[in-house]
């Protein structure tokens, strides 16, 4: 383990700077507290500090995330961190974080410098800098929905997206749907790979027909519906999932523009049951994700890793709400108007090919 | 909350006697107290009892796995559970468990008997009778390699095999080769199955072909490997990797048997780094499951589980150990033996239709 002798040794100061430029002393100047600093994080030096009861904080890193409302995504995650957090003794540091402040503070240093001991890491994309950062980073350190192949440091927290869409899958079989399209959020989203994967797994499994054009991703905004839902009646879809509630509720919208009624003749699902869920017209039948146990299993988890278990997955159980928006699949022949070009343009029979076989 | 009373109210018997059913009081008979423990279980009663701090006990069942010595699979999970139960102030109880035990044995009837507050099974299998109980009970329980699908009180560990199988497979890459064989476990085993689906995912991913004589499965035993590999070596397999080390052992024998030198003809790779895979020779790559992290994590699992966090699986970090039994791949021309009927008898490409069609 690297002491401050080594890094004094390194850079040929005494023992005492090193720890001054360590602890935030005053009387050095700031071009070596950083390369102190930098020696340290390369040198793998874990502050004794950070290990100390009283001094026992969880840095809480967000990116690209909502969460000071209740009705956003990441509240309840948030929420629940703090909780388990508090039960366990650990402090809180909340960061909002930006790609910018990325891009000049290097995630170890800060980690280091700050004292925390360990930190969640939220709405982080996969083109962020830090993710870069993380595939090497010697801090135990949890990211939501991302995953970093090969280092025992980063684990994994999320709701287990397999499971949900298995759950999905056979209630709409179990109701006689059989032309069942996907509209997936984002593309280069893990959790939008992992719900592809699964959908296509799933339907195959199921003995269902898979049809490129049913399968496609857009947005996690409810506008990405308008594009894709009109091409998936066209097709003859008798039920739409949707990769998260926002996507759902355009997708009722779309339906209804389209003089189609839901759920008489298309069924609409949700992914998230965030609290407008319940309270959209029809109410969405949707897979709640637990985000106040996510936030605390987060914790958990952490807890695990500070204790010798590298983890690389910890998965939540999804739940199926079902409400109205689904309901028996209607026999229903396929339209025979028009193509609106508008409305096939972004339907990416490549993108969905690529996946396939990404995923065989 | 189901009461003391209201299975009282059920069984129309007074309180006391409910109470001295539940807690093992004598002045009952054995008839009804069965029935008061049965109907606490159906009615969903979790006995305060198992949640005072003093009486805190989680149960390890094993079904089927060696644990007694150090170089036995299920040592060290054993020894990592007892380690992280003690540091977090639980009492273990080990009951070794038979099918004729778990037949005449409801699951929830025998937690609640003993007043466990949550369980650790291990060795399981997927026809044993628990396994079915599993899907419906309301004891917080850890799996060990086995998932059930919709019952959020059971949570899954194990190693994560879908990373496993990319470490092996990039590193056999990395060393050029491309006609990777893998000789599997047993079939009707999850872990058995993810490595497949892993394996058949990433040649297909990283571009190597897929030949269905060079991906079966076997049993966990060093026997099964002479079953297959003259047939992998006929095809021209420069790498085989195994289900296990046992295999692994067999497959290496049988290599050396045909007149093949490992690592120079052929590549072998392990699973699970048991203490006799550095002995063999050559001393065996494999996947290093941490077992003793594995037993901690149950631990751990369990312990957010009793906060409200329901997980489906939680899957710790494989480690790939290099040793001498893998190099670079030598190209080399099929051989033109003629096949020997015994060795190709249990090449079975049906099962892997099988397989490769569920996973799409």
């Amino acid at each position: 383990m690297t002491t401050i002798k080594d890094i004094a040794k390194r850079l040929g100061v005494s023992t005492s700077t090193v720890s001054k430029g360590l602890n935030g002393g005053r009387d050095i100047s700031d071009v070596l507290r950083q390369q102190i600093l930098e020696t340290a994080v390369e040198m793998g030096y874990t502050s004794k500090h950070s290990r100390k009861p009283e001094h026992r904080t969880l840095a809480l890193f967000i990116e690209n995330m909502e969460y000071e409302e209740a009705d956003q995504f990441g509240y309840e995650i948030v929420l629940g961190f703090r909780q388990a957090a508090y039960k366990e003794n650990w402090n809180v540091e909340l960061l909002p974080i930006t790609a910018e402040f990325q891009e000049t503070h290097r995630y170890d240093t800060l980690m280091l410098e700050s004292g925390y001991s360990a930190s969640f890491a939220l709405g982080f994309a996969l083109d962020d800098p830090w993710m870069k950062q993380f595939e090497t980073t010697t801090f135990n350190t949890i990211l939501l929905d991302n995953f970093i192949l090969g280092n025992p440091k980063v684990g994994y927290v999320g709701t287990d997206n397999d499971e949900a869409m298995e759950l999905i899958i056979r209630h709409l079989i179990s109701l006689g749907h059989e032309k069942i399209a996907f509209l997936d959020g984002s593309p280069h989203s893990l959790v939008s790979d992992q719900r592809m994967g699964a959908y296509l797994k799933y339907m195959k499994q199921y003995h269902l027909q898979i049809d490129p054009n049913l399968a496609v991703y857009g947005y996690f905004v409810a506008n990405a519906a308008k594009y894709h839902v009109p091409g998936f009646l066209q097709l003859g879809a008798t039920a739409i999932i949707c990769g998260n509630d926002a996507i759902a509720s355009g997708a009722i919208a779309s339906c209804i523009a389209e003089g189609y009624s839901v759920p008489d003749d298309v069924s609409i699902v949700g992914f998230d049951d965030l609290p407008f869920a319940a309270h959209l017209t029809p109410a969405l039948t949707t897979i709640r994700q637990n985000r106040l146990a996510v936030g605390k299993s987060a914790v958990y988890a952490l807890h695990a890793m500070l204790n010798e278990c590298e983890l690389s997955r910890s998965q939540l159980r999804p739940e199926l709400i079902t409400r109205a928006s689904v309901s028996g699949a209607k026999p229903r022949l396929v339209t025979n108007r028009t193509t609106d070009k508008d409305s096939v343009l972004y339907v990416n029979p490549q993108l969905y090919a690529q996946h396939a076989y990404q995923q065989f």
